[in-house]
């Protein structure tokens, strides 16, 4: 199949010294265009051509919902996404009385759909046009790296103005390193309600254990409903919006995923860095991602000490804790994974290919020459304050009381501009998402928790070295480089008492949106423990933020000729790394040989459910009625969405596609271009092909549409959601 | 094939409420000639008949090492086996200057061969004889259990001397719960001489992380030699003794084992309980094995804190902690696969089944009615003194001069007896082998590690619940039921203290070896710590011993009686649980799924030990003249040993065998009749066949012939071995 003969022409590429970047393939929509033989070869029916339509079918029923991707199944709106993407909305409906994290969630009717809370929002991607030469055209030889980003942003914001003028909602985005710039337009939809998701004990079964693991045995799946104006227009949460009537929505086939099929997954993956420098590469595999290993483990540590005794104070830093352990998970699996895969030597040996074909000939020496030493002398500078860097931002996002203190800050020094001159962030267009943002807080604010892990990073800071302090709580605290760690300590403990010793405004929701919509000279004058803190560190954030703008001025000079380079020595079809906008990618359901003398079976099945399930524990305590339902099936051999060949209701499986982080929910489709299943997560091995596609060893995991289904009714009794999917049992 | 319907066969045993007792097959040799057929069918070309020949092809090449299993691979007396079958020569033959257990050691010639050390012995079955009329038949009704066992004993002893007169090694065995019994007579052979053994980073690579473990890579091999006097027979070592010339030896099939073919395994598997009852295994399942599976890693992280800094010490202890580790690592696997496979329920299902179908039919009942009921008071009767029972064994067995001291106690005891009355153990026919035992402890003795591990066991006794109390202990160490365990501590510290305050005579060589030699009447008088105490045990001891030939006595009458009940039930032909005589298995090569989602392939690769390996770790440290020779043969795909599908050489093997401790080192020979492998493990899911076999998980792992052969030419340069087996690479 075709396929086999991508894989090998990979498998070339990556061997061949020549091939600087294996092509993984999260490809644009437009790129479909000329992707269609292969994706015909592998067996896929429909016209490929389609997913370049973004309004047309497939594609104008995948949806993002900002850090996840989801699709509409039904005429009336109702969306399908992962289990995972939907806690935050389960987390926010939970009451004292009604865990609804753990216990699911299943609205019987319509009228009880539930508000996913602030923040949800539906973004359905309508079109995609190139405007590289509007952000980048013409832009002055003389100006410096800081006034040639600060002309960037100027064009992107007057860009997206005009964008938006249409009442949607638009981006713009760099793809290929700054080569190529990209405006995307998605209407957006803001009344997102819940469905229906099962218990975290099926949705979420397996937990950290399995997370990122084959074999693997998660109903990782929930709905949303999208709710609009009786205009039909997006609006905010009201009662009386009615259901959004999607142009296309996906049809369910049954039969599922089979071992050897072609499968299309459409969706938004956030980030790859494959096309980083050796040295971008070696910071993040040898710092960076060690680092955060590190601190993740150490922080679950310190809230699973905070958390012990309390019930609310657990469910208040759930989300953080499953964020830290997963994106701990991720960055052990890279490093991991590139120290088994020599990922730095195979990456430095491209490298030096790559710089030794430039010097090879003058044209390209005279059109690329130098470009990657530039590249690094940036690299080193950053490297240079990294630690001040990440600990300054580690100090926000370790209180979230500090975090938003800064946030209104921001923002009231922002809103002192008119509006185009404000940074991105704080231009009115992103206030009510800010505010949803602060809103939402209220629910995992957990003031010892707070406190614990504000404390963390100012152990940091303690820490740094002298070069690279923060002199701002130098002074507060009253430390400096070189403290014994028992006398930092003490320095931190005693100004962390003071710190919370009478209630912050930040920790109040009135207060705190008060704040945020108050008058900037009131707010920035107003007198908080963390707003004085925010204060204080404001100069420092503001030099990160404009070394960070130059450098992202170098970038926008520097890497379209290292990304020209490239593609010139590699030629062919390239996908850019991915950047959180729309992707399709294709490739087969099929097992894979993880490690020699061991074969990951291409399924898993209701009997593995079984097998793991252990009563009263923590991630395998399948309930009572799906056991006694499974056990049914195992008995018969056959039943409503079994498997005829496995005798057994197919679970999850594996396919080939490339995915990343972002690509959480989305549609899995079939040949005929019907939805199957949804993706939710990839291999341990396949994480680092985050940084270096690994074309033998890269399966991402699908939760197959028969197990949603046969879940939805045989164990949760949602007929109703199945009926408007057009699915009789 | 065959072996596919002999599986069906098992798990319609294994399901059916009717079979008690699946078939897992260690078969007496002799079972061979009905299983001829069988044997045909999974492709065998020659005649399976004569496996019941002990003394033709392949069996009289098959020898016992007494705990591993051998076979004789030249006319010079070649052997090969396990390299963990060679640890303990390994661990005689290092100096202070060379390590040989991490080394390796390889004779250069013949003149170079070192005398594996005391105890090493080589055994080669030659007859088998049922001897069940002798043994039991016609023993008084009238006597009491006690007296019905010294009887057994002492017609066995009479057997056994009786055959020892042609100048062989004898033993009358129980087989089929002591519903039959066999004599086994086997040539002695004593000067045992290692050859050639690979450095431990090859020979146990992947240590205990991969022990029980799937996927493996292991060159788990060894070579010895047996040296026999001028005239052809077993003598003492000396240095003027000449090579054993074995009436057999296999011959190697250099093409290896591979997938689909058929593999029958040869040796002596030391013991499964199959065959108990229901109340017997929930015994071991749920207190003897947890309990084994506690201690051990209790007592695993005592050495540890013993050996710290010292290399002397971890060296001397390497044994234990391998055995410690080792069978931990069993015992955990029974009980996880008895809790997976819901083992108590399916035999206690099968055993009420049992008496169902005895008690359905009045002659039925006649013959067996009760004998269950019978065997679990007697089970009962045992429980009610385990904890002291196993108590006083861990006194003697933690604590290697206590031990000593009881053993030169008990001989002294038994030598004041007649031969033929003594206790088999003590009999002249043993003293040498019990002698070179003493010889051999100096080697591991380490004083530290003697007293943490007899302080360890010590605090067992003194926790002990009161009506299971060893007197002699409380007396000495001042402890009683239900002290408080900081103060049994401290009094057990302070005794302790006076114990190891002077130097044990059995400490010391010399002095335990004079001990062992010296008159009774001298022996019993002498005084030492160490004796004194065995001394004060004595009486528990010969309580228990008693206690334990009572049951014997009692088993000797129930065991064949529900033998008998549940064979008739079975029907067919049943294997006997293993019993350290010699077996014989056979199977197929093959894959296994152990999970769901999971399928273990039946082969590794050389590519597997590359991806292994680190630099420096303790476990996967393979060697870089290994590394260096992998990474030609994955660069050429081609080679000695490299199989031509594979483009690999093929490291470790899966097959459908049952087996279990005892036959590590085992010929695998393939349809010829040709050695292709050495058996050496089973996969952690096989573990709890040794108490219900499974006839769908179960599978050993192999060493496969080649890999044998690619080490030990281009890594070890043992080409003179490899000469001697025919085989030029």
């Amino acid at each position: 199949m075709r396929r086999t003969v991508l894989h090998l022409a990979l498998l070339v590429l990556v061997l061949s010294p020549a091939a600087a970047r294996p092509d993984g393939g999260m490809w644009m929509p437009q790129q479909m265009i000329d992707l269609a033989p292969r994706l015909k070869k592998l067996g896929f029916q429909g016209n490929p051509k389609a997913f370049a339509d973004l309004t047309g079918m497939p594609m104008g029923a995948v949806v993002s919902l900002g850090g996840c991707s989801a699709s509409f199944v039904s005429p009336d709106g109702l969306i399908i996404t992962n289990h995972h993407c939907v806690t935050g909305a389960l987390q926010y409906i939970a009451t004292p009385e009604r865990n609804a994290v753990k216990e699911g969630f299943l609205a019987a009717t319509r009228e009880e759909e539930a508000w996913a809370g602030p923040g949800t929002r539906v973004l359905v991607t309508v079109a995609v046009r190139e405007v590289t030469k509007e952000v980048t055209g013409s832009l002055g030889a003389d100006l410096t790296d800081l006034e040639r980003q600060l002309a960037i942003e100027k064009r992107s914001k007057e860009l997206t103005a005009a964008c938006e003028k249409e009442g949607l909602r638009c981006r713009v985005a760099s793809f290929f390193e700054g080569l190529r710039w990209f405006e995307t337009a998605a209407v957006e939809l803001k009344d997102v309600r819940l469905v229906y998701a099962p218990p975290s004990s099926i949705g979420n079964f397996g937990g950290e254990t399995d997370n990122w693991r084959w074999p693997r045995h998660t109903a990782d799946f929930g709905f949303y409903r999208a709710y609009v104006g009786k205009d039909g227009k997006g609006a905010a949460f009201d009662k009386g919006n009615v259901p959004f009537k999607p142009r296309h929505f996906l049809t369910v086939d049954p039969a599922g995923a089979n071992p050897g099929e072609v499968v299309v997954v459409a969706g938004y993956p956030g980030r790859t860095s494959r096309h980083a420098t050796a040295r971008e590469m070696k910071d993040l595999v040898e710092w960076s991602y060690p680092r955060t290993a590190r601190r993740n483990k150490e922080m679950l540590a310190i809230l699973a000490e905070v958390s012990k005794g309390s019930k609310e104070t657990e469910i208040r830093v759930a989300t953080r804790v499953r964020g830290l352990a997963n994106s701990m998970k991720n960055r052990e699996g890279v490093v991991e994974g590139a120290r088994k895969g020599k990922l730095l030597e195979k990456k430095s040996a491209a490298e030096a290919e790559l710089v030794a074909w430039i010097d090879a000939e003058p044209a390209r020496k005279k059109k690329y020459g130098g470009v990657i030493g530039s590249l690094d002398d940036l690299q080193a500078k950053r490297e240079s304050v990294r630690e001040r860097d990440a600990t300054l931002q580690a100090l926000y996002a370790n209180s979230t009381l500090l975090g938003s203190a800064r946030t209104v800050r921001r923002l009231a020094e922002e809103r002192q501009k008119p509006d185009a001159e404000r940074e991105a962030e704080y231009q009115q267009r992103n206030w009510e998402r800010l505010r949803e943002g602060q809103e939402r807080v209220q629910k995992t604010l957990d003031l010892g928790a707070d406190r614990a892990l504000l404390r963390y990073a100012l152990l940091e800071a303690a820490a740094l070295p002298k070069e690279q302090r923060i002199e701002a709580i130098d002074t507060v605290a009253g430390l400096s480089a070189g403290l014994a760690e028992a006398e930092a300590r003490a320095k931190v403990d005693a100004w962390l008492a003071s710190l919370y010793a009478s209630p912050s405004k930040l920790g109040d929701a009135k207060a705190r949106l008060a704040l945020f919509d108050g008058k900037p000279e009131e707010v920035l004058a107003a007198r908080d423990p963390f707003l004085d803190l925010a204060a204080a560190l404001g100069p420092l954030d503001k030099q990160i933020r404009d070394a960070e703008k130059s450098r992202a001025g170098a970038m926008s000079r520097l890497g379209p000729v290292y990304m020209q380079a490239m593609l010139d020595k590699a030629g062919g079809l390239v996908a850019p790394d991915a950047n959180s906008t729309l992707r399709v990618t294709f490739g087969t359901v099929k097992g894979v040989s993880p490690q020699d003398g061991v074969f990951y079976l291409p399924q898993t099945t209701l009997q593995g459910v079984v097998a793991k399930a252990r009563p009263g524990d923590k991630e395998f305590d399948a309930p009572p009625a799906l056991l006694a339902a499974a056990a049914k099936v195992l008995a018969a051999g056959k039943g409503p969405f079994v498997d005829p060949k496995l005798r057994d209701v197919p679970v999850n499986f594996l396919s080939d596609v490339d995915t990343t982080g972002g690509n959480s929910g989305s549609a899995v489709l079939n040949g005929k271009g019907k939805l199957v299943g949804l993706l939710f997560d990839g291999t341990y091995e396949t994480i680092a092909s985050d940084l270096l596609f690994d074309p033998v060893n890269t399966r991402s995991i699908q939760v197959d549409i028969r197990y949603v289904l046969w879940v939805a009714s045989q164990v949760s009794g949602a007929t109703r959601v199945l009926s408007e999917m057009g699915i009789r049992p």
